[in-house]
């Protein structure tokens, strides 16, 4: 009977483990229990594994709850992969280092956290003589996400991804019955793509924040009608989940004061670090992704609320009103604006990942991406699922917004983001991210632009030489003694 | 006889070394020489040597030219100041490492290139306990300034810089008799300041592209109109180095087809590392500099040239009218709108150096880095006198544009700005560096933002918190079981 008994549990080994029960770690250690996954699962504090298992309840007969290392290792089907779900950065190299010794060859380690994506290139390079693999994985779509179906991005080799496919795609969300859930190209490529997608999502609820701001403080309008009037937009080319949450949010009632909640909240929005990092790799890597920065400073100015709270003493409150008068020609003007922003913010971004998949051979599946951040993540929306069709059939394209279909979005919507920023501008109302994707399109389709001032001033001060329209052999302008400063 | 001559060789050591004799180090050598000082040079090609001291003329007298490392630094009165002037890089430490086993405790290496400031640190540091000591030095100006005067920003202990500051303080360039040379603080200073001033230029120098685009594409202008323009505007409060080579190179003729040489330049700008490095410094500690950014994507997207002329055919080219009509008042109004961006922008960099200033211990004085730059350097002008007054009155000014003479200047010139803004927008001119700065300014001076919407939709889907404009301790919002995404 013993011996029964022990080859039972032998069969039953876990088809993954999980380190780390923390919030995120634990509704995702019970989203691939209740998927059908046997799943091991450690935490540094026994007592919090503890706790979850005896939580656990119907799932229980999924989860194998180990208070060792050793015990958690031997209880995982080898090649084993583990998820470490813990604090980004210094905690991450310390649980490896402590993991390595009672791993195999084959063995995989997935961390799941929001590791900036050049750490993860370093962890899955220190691995490489080990036989041991790495695997990077972004998971989109908070504790919620985490629990019912995120939007996973995964970067290793293909190999290790396929011993953990089937699990990952049980436990991510579904569009269309899709998994979101992707293997998109070596060492830091989940990571990389996660943090794009952040960066994405901070122009985009700044977009947001910035029409509703033309509606409060320039069209008078309350939360409640600033609600409703997403709520139609919702149902219309702007369906997303962002949409859907800002209808809400302006809908609900704070308990305290019975007024409307953003009315209650200070405006000072924190940040996290990924909506930073796109920046700086779409910097460091030349891309122009005005929209995302302007979103990430829009953050930090929010923040510096008592210089700005000074700076409106000493330059007066403005009466912001809008030029254009509230009707449904201005609603549908607004609800166009924002599309049109969106696109460019969203061409950046797909832009900047297109550089990346070069500078680091990743080749990166663009509609891959745009499918899997359909459900799941925070910036999902019908919206990418156009971008999926418009990158499947134009895969070359050197920017979305060049593709057939999203041209013709854009010369449909561009007319009323330009009215929408022009009157806002002029009613000094705050539109920094708007602007920014206006200005972008406007510099990206001037076949000549100014640059060859530029190009004549460099020459002149620094001698670094031009090209010509007209192809002739000479690079430098006659400037004669007095040029260079 | 032979010992008075040996006597004679030896009071008359250098005062300082140079080792790299390509156009920035012969230029600076001879500018030492030219002002009194001796200098020995070397440099890894001894012909390159020969060559220099050949053509050094009447200022032979002043250089020690030397073949060997050793010879080199028995030239130089220690404690020994050595200027390296090579690419920077993995060369600038091959040749500290090189040099310094023939160096002596107070010596000082001198990286005047234009290193990553962040490499200068960490130079600094490995120095530290050998007895030897580093400076960073900034050096504006190109190859004329070198020669004649350029702006020198240093960082290093001020015990070196002493052993430095009357070479360098002969050599710099002069405003009103004052040296524009400084010792700006510890370690990276000199080199975070000079970058900080290259992102400055980048703004500055696309703004007045953006300007000059209004003139040429919206209002049908020759270039020698806009020549003329500039030409004026030089006399008035935008005197400035680069309006005057602006109105120089737009008055300048091809020599091949006689054309006015902007015209013949091809419209795609180069850029080196240091724009990048000050849009990513400030991305890094979250302070907004979205005019430089904007010029910095600007300098990219005119590189995207195939792209934009593929665009421009899919999206049709604009008719650009300026909606405003050309005459007095409407160029009194781009020549306030040009004043009040840049505000804007030298707001943002310097709040980014107060930023750095904290995070990297150095104490950066402000007026003094306004001073130095007034003279020597791509940038010097009039307004930096400007801004040299402005903080030593307000010291501890949390913006440059609240200071009390530049919140004048700002009320007077932001309607320009916002009018300007407002109709190249709506033409369908791509102003964004001018937009840049109007959002920045329209955003700092708000006391109530819409980050609070952002903060809302934050805890909807993160439960990150948020804080209350009443201070009541409720900190999420009453969002029920369908929050969370």
């Amino acid at each position: 009977m013993q011996a029964t008994t022990h080859w039972r549990i032998v069969v039953e080994k876990a088809e993954i483990g999980l380190i780390g029960l923390a919030v995120m770690g634990s509704n995702l250690a019970l989203n691939i229990a209740e998927k059908g996954n046997k799943i091991a699962v450690f935490n540094r504090t026994p007592q919090v594994t503890d706790e979850f298992y005896a939580n656990a309840g119907a799932l229980k007969d999924k989860i194998i709850p180990c208070k060792t290392i050793e015990e958690f290792v031997e209880a995982i089907r080898p090649p084993r992969p583990i998820i470490i779900m813990i604090k980004a950065g210094e905690p991450v190299d310390q649980q490896m280092a402590a993991l390595q010794p009672y791993l195999d060859k084959g063995d995989i380690m997935i961390d799941a956290g929001n590791a900036n994506f050049r750490d993860t290139i370093a962890r899955f390079d220190r691995l490489k003589d080990t036989g041991l693999t790495f695997i990077g994985m972004g998971v989109s779509g908070g504790e919620e996400g985490a629990r019912h179906g995120p939007s996973i991005m995964v970067g290793g080799t293909e190999e290790s991804y396929k011993r953990v496919e089937k699990v990952l795609t049980s436990i991510a969300a579904k569009y269309n019955n899709e998994a979101c859930c992707a293997w998109l190209g070596n060492d830091g490529a989940g990571h990389f793509v996660k943090t794009i997608h952040n960066g994405i999502e901070y122009a985009d609820m700044q977009m947001i924040a910035e029409i509703y701001g033309i509606l409060r403080d320039g069209l008078g309008k309350s939360a409640a009608d600033i609600s409703s009037i997403f709520g139609n937009w919702n149902k219309g080319r702007l369906n997303s989940y962002l949409i859907e949450i800002t209808e809400k949010v302006l809908a609900a009632k704070d308990p305290a004061t019975g007024n409307a909640v953003p009315d209650v909240i200070l405006d000072k929005a924190g940040q996290k670090g990924t909506g930073k990092w796109s920046a700086i790799e779409a910097q460091n890597m030349g891309i122009p992704a005005t929209a995302i920065e302007a979103a990430v400073a829009a953050r930090s100015l929010s923040a510096l609320k008592s210089q700005r709270e000074a700076a409106e003493k000493i330059f007066g409150t403005p009466d912001y009103k809008f030029p254009i008068a509230f009707g449904p020609d201005l609603l549908k003007d607004l609800e166009l604006a924002l599309f049109a922003a969106k696109i460019g913010a969203y061409a950046q971004g797909f832009a900047v990942m297109a550089e990346a998949s070069k500078e680091f051979n990743w080749s990166l599946p663009m509609p891959v991406i745009a499918k899997i951040w359909r459900a799941g993540c925070i910036i999902r929306s019908q919206f990418l699922d156009e971008i999926t069709s418009a990158f499947t059939k134009a895969p070359d394209a050197a920017n979305l917004i060049v593709t057939p279909a999203f041209a013709e979005m854009v010369k449909e919507s561009i007319p009323s983001l330009r009215r929408i920023v022009s009157a806002a501008t002029a009613a000094g109302l705050p539109v920094p991210a708007l602007a920014s994707a206006l200005t972008y399109f406007d510099a990206y389709r001037q076949a000549r632009g100014t640059a060859n001032l530029i190009q004549a001033q460099r020459d002149f001060f620094g001698a670094h030489g031009f090209d010509r329209v007209d192809g002739k052999d000479i690079h430098h302008g006659p400037w004669g003694s007095g040029a260079q400063g």
